[in-house]
């Protein structure tokens, strides 16, 4: 990798307080805010009026006072106060100790503030002359993050996308127009590609079609543009000739919808089974792999998961890349990409202050000194480590800003390794990449949005600014939240049983070492051995902590939920209720088991003075709910 | 349609000052937005503070008076005093008078306001349970668009999309599967087709597939999800079987993309000639469709264009619609999109304050007597108010609260007539459409996004409260919009020449009677006949009046511009450049005219005291940029 520190080289920042980066659960920081708030405002407000001063005034003081005016303010207001209600009303306390449920958290009051400076400034990002300085921050979010994550930011290109989702959409689109344009090159330039066969043309590297790719834009006797409408852009998407997209079980839905709308179709999405740890299950993978190579269907993309939404598990990412070369060694290629949309930024506890992927032995000693962790956690496996130290490998990854970026809603994104692969999903055929505005010119020119917040770009690019995305940086927030879920693990490993009243509840995390920030738990009573039984309480449980039982705000402590079903998960959480007392039997007759999940994004849990403290008030309140609940039978 | 008015009915509102309802090109309105925002900001952090006041404090003051603490809020000013810096820098004056270019004006107050209220509870709109408050919101603007736009809110879904572009993507998405559908039905239930053949099946009128698929998913002895796997969701996109999709030569990139993405194919995209007016040519539209059936291909669906991006034309919605029908008696059937995302919002001058929509005449007297208009402009043709009356006739539409709902982005917007579509696309199948908290799973369940942004959905809905979609609120703002563009034509119509020093330069607008709020532009030296010198100074007039040139916030006057290629328009220009004395033989030559485009969002221009006093600065600060481009030669 080369000019590296270059690359966001003024964030530079050892004295991070992870306390003032946040409103706060008590709106602790709230002078700040409002102060920098209203700078902000006014700083918007005075550049109008600056705006050729000699322009007259729209309003004078009588037209204030007209009929008219003082109805439509005041109709505005009762609005506003209206909506504020609904607000209050039945908002997720994302801020307090006492939401652990989804993936969600407090967000950067730097983000807050900068999404809502820039928001009536009203910037179109995917036009850059409707965006000037907002294209130019997602072109330089687009570098943080593809450093961060070990791409090489001059050969690779990322930008933010309205989420997730459209993230994945985007690398199918790019891996399907890929695959198909060796046979394009064969139909229009077949001296290019020699006597390969359609099998051989099907299993191309990646980087040997990207060369096609330079070769036909770069050299004036091919015509780009002809080729490229002969490949899956032009004609469609094959008709399964293209082949399968491997992902793991635990993927997130989106994956079922990409084969559906990118017309590859959902029977071409292969589903690989996942180990009792949640992460692929490799010799599966490669059974499969090799079974549709025995019957001609070829591999279309393998996507591996940093952090699964449901477990937060983390696939084997150095396997998979090491089984990928195995394959490529026999002539069988495809697209790899990570769906790290969730866990993307804790890859930022790794890299040191000048951002190098700190080695093993320093990392472990590292993260502790830096303050990242306060606690004695083992963290992390070698394996784990190995998988981050992987991520560069892939052809692309989701990652994204408004999940451990903490940065509010909508900010998805994608990063590419090698940004010639644009010039097949490009609106101008054979786009010349050159300096920064060039790049900024992608955003309009290559990606699946059409009109995008410039708002959202600078609420990204100011959090990175103000935290490096290493461990001096976003490492010390996504620290906390991996050291909690560890912590808390192990307190739930210590419960023996909560005595209620005259019965005794197990309680049981399904990972015994989360690779991540997810904590899911069951409980059971004692003894109980009928896993519907067990399935009803931790739904009431969940029920209980939510929405569902009335006013978050009178809750003393929300949650989610989530099902684990033997369609989506085979036989992985066996070992898990069988700590629980439940048999194998039990799990094949009802196929389904349901847990408690607790994301555990809040930055300020692990480093509470008073954990212990914390802890008790958990169980106390746990204890009350299972109570109520076993009071109601 | 029923019960109309059960929707947004508490919205009606005769006293709307437009005046009112935005900050203002200077600022005029501060005081109030300043002081509802700050009101709004304490809503919240109260809020924090009163959700279990017993929990304790993150910080107290002496943590605040730490190094790092200081250091870390110091450097969040520090960046965002750079980034303000940088918006104040280079954005666009999109609040000015003299910002005349790209489909932007200042955006409404109280969407800003909610838009930055909503931030800070950061709700995520694809998980009710995330989002209790805001889901409900999106779920209540759909119903206000479904209205607006004349669908039965009671049938009919709609959503907030990231943008236009994602609303195409997903009308093609529908009508895909769609069209697929009944060739499922024949292989998994022939029964259910009777004796049809393929084409038979490939043209079932849209109705007669919805009926199918309710039956399917109604009646217990079908599997509904065993179907719909072998439609374009499971299969892929059928490999150009399903047909062609028809768009005008006006339509906007994304429909080139959209035939990409969805796996059909652009080769299957086929585009529509325009005519004179910069509508899709009728004639060579039959001409097409029966060429296509001669060959046996099916018309997958057809696009009509509210509002093209580059005109502003609309379409002949109701000759397109008698079209429809002719085909459909001949047993040939398609699936029909508007894509009204930017001139959507503009039916709302035609529904009265009960949100029915005018007949003709009452409809001309209204619209001058409600304010909508001042000035005595001839508005509209019969032919373009059935173009509005023929909405209701489309499958779906495509409309966009961050063009003509002055709404800050990102929020676009689909509305589609009859939601049992859905179950063609959802996630989860054969869903169940009941109550409101239903429609809002539908967000999680049926839509291409996998997070999104409540803080859009509160932005767009606090508008639509405060505005009602009918003459009395958006009509007001649209009314104006549409008349300054009217004015702008008269005005550059009656010039004669301007005489700039010795010399003297015409100027002709594209289009003589703007259908909407587009004004495109040419200016010639007189008796130039040569195309590329007239390009070249239409272009360099661009340059001088945009980022180009520098700083945006030293020039009088911003526009933008468009490029009418022969490839993109045929010979419709033509007639207009030989207004500017430019003969055909020069556009066989030159096959491109640069034109000026001017979209007159402003709500301000046409109700100006002094229009004639406006009128003439612009002339003088056109003068004077010509000027200076004649002298660099």
């Amino acid at each position: 990798m080369t000019n590296k520190k270059n690359f966001n080289k003024n964030v530079k920042n050892e004295d991070l307080e992870v306390k003032a980066l946040f409103l706060g659960p008590k709106s602790e920081n709230r002078e700040y805010f409002k102060k920098t708030l209203d700078f902000l405002m006014d700083e918007h407000i005075f550049w109008r009026r600056d705006f050729h001063p000699e322009d007259k005034e729209l309003l004078n003081s009588f037209d204030k006072t007209k009929k008219g005016f003082i109805h439509t303010l005041d109709k505005s207001t009762d609005v506003l106060l209206d909506m504020s209600s609904k607000l209050k009303e039945s908002s997720d306390p994302w801020f307090s100790e006492r939401y652990l449920g989804h993936m969600n958290s407090d967000t950067l009051m730097i983000a807050n503030l900068a999404y809502m400076a820039t928001i009536l400034y009203n910037p179109n990002n995917v036009s850059y002359e409707s965006s000037v300085a907002t294209s130019q921050m997602e072109i330089d979010v687009g570098e943080d993050l593809a450093l961060m994550l070990g791409y090489d930011p001059n050969k690779s290109w990322g930008h933010i996308t309205c989420d997730g989702t459209l993230a994945n959409y985007e690398s199918v689109w790019l891996a399907r127009n890929l695959k198909s344009f060796p046979l394009a090159v064969k139909k229009i330039y077949p001296d290019l590609v020699g006597d390969m066969d359609e099998w051989k043309l099907l299993n191309l590297p990646v980087g040997d079609i990207l060369d096609l790719i330079s070769k036909i834009v770069e050299e004036d006797e091919f015509d780009f543009e002809k080729v490229r409408m002969e490949s899956a852009r032009g004609i469609g998407a094959y008709d399964g000739k293209l082949g399968v997209l491997l992902v793991p079980q635990t993927k997130h839905y989106s994956w079922v919808k990409a084969v559906d709308i990118l017309g590859l179709g959902q029977k071409n999405l292969i589903e690989i089974p996942v180990d009792n740890d949640y992460h692929m299950d490799l010799n599966i993978l490669k059974n499969i792999i090799d079974e549709k190579i025995a019957n001609k269907i070829p591999i279309l993309g393998l996507v591996g998961v940093v952090g699964t939404t449901e477990e937060g598990a983390i696939d084997k990412l150095n396997e998979i890349v090491s089984i990928r070369e195995e394959y490529s060694k026999k002539g069988i290629n495809f697209y790899l990409h990570w769906d790290a949309a969730y866990g993307g930024y804790s890859r930022s506890l790794y890299l040191d202050n000048e951002n190098d992927f700190m080695n093993f032995d320093y990392f472990v000693e590292k993260v502790f000194l830096s303050g990242a962790f306060l606690n004695d956690i083992k963290y992390p496996s070698r394996e784990l480590y190995e998988s981050y130290k992987a991520m560069p490998e892939a052809d692309s990854m989701t990652v994204d800003p408004h999940k451990m970026g903490y940065i509010p809603y909508a900010a998805g994104g994608i990063v590419i390794k090698d940004k010639r692969i644009l010039d097949l999903v490009s609106y101008e055929a054979a786009y010349v990449f050159g300096n920064s505005e060039d790049n900024a010119d992608l955003l309009g020119n290559s990606i699946m949005e059409g009109s995008k917040s410039g708002a959202a770009a600078a609420a990204v690019w100011a959090s990175h600014r103000a935290i490096p995305l290493n461990i001096s940086g976003y490492g010390q927030i996504v620290g906390r939240s991996i050291e909690a879920a560890r912590i808390l693990t192990e307190k739930i490993k210590d419960i023996n049983t909560l005595k209620i009243d005259n019965k005794e509840f197990l309680v049981e995390p399904l990972c015994l070492e989360p690779d991540f920030n997810i904590v899911c738990l069951a409980f059971n009573e004692k003894d109980n051995d009928d896993l519907k039984k067990m399935n009803d309480l931790n739904m009431e449980f969940y029920n209980k902590s939510s929405f569902v039982s009335g006013r978050m705000f009178s809750n003393d402590w929300i949650t989610s939920h989530t099902v684990l079903s033997v369609d989506d998960y085979g036989d992985a959480p066996v070992s898990f209720i069988k700590r629980l007392g439940i048999s194998k039997d039990e799990w094949d007759k009802n196929k389904s088991v349901t847990v408690v999940r607790l994301c555990t994004l809040n930055p300020f849990l692990s480093h509470e003075e008073d954990l212990d403290e914390l802890w008790t008030k958990y169980i106390d309140i746990w204890k009350e709910k299972i109570k109520e609940i076993a009071s109601q039978k």
